[in-house]
């Protein structure tokens, strides 16, 4: 009997132990992929589906999209070549380029460190193989404003899933991602032959642009 | 030259019957399982986090949800017995229960047969074993009003993923599902024992509460 006891102290002892192991860590995404994209926000002032190329290794990201901002309807086309320090604005219809500087540092596509975890659950289900997947959702603050995000990876792969993020010009923010594939063609990365020719260019008002200020 | 010809005619005019056939259908959830779900509607006044019990054969279904509603914390804990025609609004604190006619018919979870097939994604990644979910997307019109939903559920499985549908009360009203595990026990359907002396009250209105009703 006593020894039935000094077993469930040692299982209670151990079992936060246990749990903290299992506890899943904020995970980076893999180095090459491609997918889609779904953009929604609260205020439905913008709409947009799209595509990205996502290369870590030599900071560059390719991001298309189709959608509607404050009801018209727009196309975006833009290749950031982080380690160049510029992006194209890529307009294939007129065939013209626009190059900007590019101030911002390349963010991986990962779970912040400092975020906290909030659930692991399983889309679909997890009674047959093939009919669910193992994702782990993430909280945490967005750094420089009041505003919170939710994010959510895949536990296997690392491959985002959604974000969710407060902010001021839209409310939350909603992004789905999908049909992400390991690997990309290296001519995604590639400015198109009508870029040659574009010089740098400044916005407006004599800033340069960052990865952020291109979305609004 | 001639025979490259009429191969290429005939891939054509074969294409569409291909992807006709490819072509997801509208399906029907399991018939009995258990799972976990979200809600958030786009104006905030209600939150919620709940689990189901879904048994389509003897057509009940038990629905538990902590949230809030305009600023205020809720409990909600309701069976639903559609066979019987009544509902129980239980209260396990103080062991109390209300029990209440329902009127509605039980509506199968499912993939209603006039929605319009909007896409097939893969969530995650198709690149690895485990690290995707096959769904399809669905969009429709709700009926009696003038609000559309957009549905995804699994290719595998047809177990719900998530569901946006648009509401006069709360603007788009988003509820992802997840955890779904195949089968549930029977226990959760009976009602507990206190719920034995629940008289069948009526709304205030003097109208039987429906399916939809409870929610609101």
């Amino acid at each position: 009997m006593q020894a039935v006891f000094w077993m469930t102290v040692g299982l209670l002892c151990l079992a936060p132990g246990l749990s903290l192991a299992q506890r899943p860590r904020p995970c980076r995404s893999p180095l090459l992929y491609t997918g889609s994209l779904t953009v929604a926000t609260q205020n439905e002032k913008l709409w947009a589906v799209g595509k990205y190329a996502y290369d870590a290794v030599n900071q560059r990201v390719h991001l298309g999209e189709i959608g509607h901002y404050n009801n018209k309807s727009f196309i975006f086309d833009t290749l950031f070549l982080f380690d160049e320090g510029v992006l194209y604005e890529i307009n294939r219809h007129n065939r013209t380029c626009v190059k900007k500087a590019l101030q911002s540092d390349f963010h991986p596509m990962e779970v912040p460190k400092d975020a906290a975890f909030v659930s692991q659950v399983v889309l679909g289900s997890s009674s047959s193989p093939g009919q669910g997947l193992l994702v782990n959702n993430w909280w945490g603050d967005i750094p420089g404003t009041k505003g919170h995000y939710l994010v959510s990876f895949t536990e296997f792969g690392c491959f985002p899933v959604s974000a969710l993020s407060q902010t001021k010009d839209f409310g939350w923010v909603s992004i789905s991602y999908y049909d992400n594939i390991l690997g990309a063609e290296p001519s995604w990365f590639i400015p198109p032959p009508f870029c040659e020719d574009a010089t740098l260019v400044e916005n407006e008002d004599g800033k340069v642009t960052d990865f952020f200020s291109v979305f609004h």
